[in-house]
């Protein structure tokens, strides 16, 4: 356990470290909000990675399913906020188990789930904190990280040199957005059902953005529609009342995002377009913008949730069953 | 091409023809309910193999992700009914340029699709044909096939042992929940969101029926819910008025299903329980019962969609975009 380093040395310690590590398989643990941080990084280790598999799974589908490739060539990257999630400790502990080295993200350095990991990522939290400081960038920060050292990968380095200027990229973006964020909140704030939809890299941010605040912390039906998977059915239910949040984003897969956009804009009247062309991105590489403006998109949507909650008066804290029934 | 062969012969000449490929990697490869077709095989392939690692893509996601691991050590799976889905006829020919072997499930043995295929396997379709003859069931036919040729693994026998009893156990299966089904969906015909719910081999059961017969074919809002991310998120918008389909399946993930339903149970009240444990599936090879029921499960859902087709007066087939305008 690295318990004594911080943020990025932790990171560059944890890398240091599994240089000598055979890593055939990645595999990306989590639940709910936590685990759709990661889908992003599966996304990058599929696209680039020669010689390493990815794999996203809710913890206890991880456990059950019990992957037969899981073994002492494989790195599991677990994730919990608290550290407290039962799952997450548990497919940790599993992992262990079966000889497979364990990286957490976890805030607390004494949680149950930093208790069961060989390296804990230190990373700060909080409406205040700079993202580059945030586990929002550090798990793809890791994830390009390894591509470095079992590949000579050259994103890593532009990641850490772009890292000084997220605030002022979030701040922009957030900018830029707001009046947008607050009119839409107000004109659709009684909607019963809010669709959102992203491809490639950004799709975990649509999806976070479905469970975690619309249907978690606003209680609105939602669903996360892949972009591609659109056409193949689920366009059948739009219409002029349908809401949609829509996500482009600056990765190879933004075709897909903007053939719903064009059918949206077709067929339907209530859509958010989120899209990362309009963020000011000139202070960070080129070569990763791909990869931050999922992480930006997350920040804007964030933002909108709390006009949503501001409008509907329905605070974003505010639970009926999770942590205060049993289940 | 091997167009002179059907069905089984065609699986069976197709396993032969792959005896002498090194297959590392397998990506199924389809759009919609094609692809939710796959999730099963996909999860049998991660729970089992030692040697031979499996992604389920949207045709579209996996060409514009074009990940670095597919080359001619990869077999992708192509899948569509009437093999003229642009999207997988180019996932096809964009596989065969990186040196990867192609097999398709196309109905159409002169479809685009079936053109681009090294290997094309014959299936029967419609509401009459034996669910051993189906691409339901050949899918993840042909994957235990692999797992047989390269690992030695039995399932594959026990599924071809098993094939002359499939219809018998749909059969029943439908007869099962016959009266369920024409009174959930008489019951709740006018409403406006239906989730759908399960994990492991039957998410892509949930996935089809909440997107092709719920979206697509009813005009229902939809959205399937992974069993075990249900309690980080969705479950908050849980209420008495708030309709769901669950599954219970017989794989190993069946915990988290059962966990749902005790929810469901407690804080919902138009839940719509399919439970494969009362699938009589006593003519089937017990080794095998978890892949068969989430197969039955497909057959038990279509017969539901027929209930809601019938007493909401929307054929299954009335469509307002599809192959209709331009997207």
């Amino acid at each position: 356990m690295l318990k004594n380093y911080t943020g990025q040395e932790a990171l560059e310690r944890t890398l240091e470290a599994l240089k000598n590590k055979t890593i055939k398989r990645v595999f990306y643990v989590a639940c709910g909000g936590s685990s759709a941080l990661t889908y992003s990084s599966k996304y990058i280790i599929d696209r680039d990675s020669k010689t390493m598999t990815a794999e996203a799974y809710n913890s206890n589908e991880f456990i059950y399913r019990n992957p037969a490739k899981l073994d002492e060539d494989s790195l599991v990257i677990a994730i919990s906020h608290l550290g407290n999630t039962p799952e997450t400790t548990a497919a940790a502990e599993f992992a262990r188990d079966k000889g497979a080295t364990v990286v957490s993200f976890t805030y607390e350095a004494d949680s149950p789930l930093a208790k069961a990991s060989d390296y804990r990522i230190d990373y700060q939290y909080g409406p205040q904190v700079n993202p580059a400081d945030s586990r929002n960038i550090q798990i793809i920060q890791l994830t390009l990280g390894l591509l470095k050292i079992k590949e000579g990968h050259t994103k890593y380095d532009a990641l850490v040199s772009s890292l000084p200027s997220l605030q002022y990229t979030v701040d922009k973006a957030i900018e830029t957005y707001a009046k947008r964020a607050t009119e839409y909140a107000e004109k659709y704030q009684n909607e019963k059902m809010i669709y959102t939809m992203a491809s490639g890299s950004n799709f975990g941010v649509a999806y976070t953005f479905a469970i975690c605040i619309l249907m978690e912390a606003q209680w609105i039906n939602s669903h996360a529609i892949h972009a591609g998977e659109f056409f193949h059915g689920p366009f059948e239910i739009v219409d002029k009342e349908t809401p949609f949040v829509l996500l482009l984003g600056l990765d190879e897969t933004r075709f897909m995002e903007e053939r719903a956009l064009k059918f949206l804009n077709t067929y339907a009247e209530k859509t958010f377009i989120l899209d990362a062309k309009e963020f000011d991105l000139s202070k960070v590489e080129e070569s990763i913008h791909g990869e931050v403006a999922s992480v930006i998109h997350l920040y804007v949507l964030r933002a909108l949730s709390r006009e949503f909650a501001k409008v509907r008066n329905h605070p974003l804290d505010t639970r009926r069953y999770m942590h205060k029934v049993e289940y």
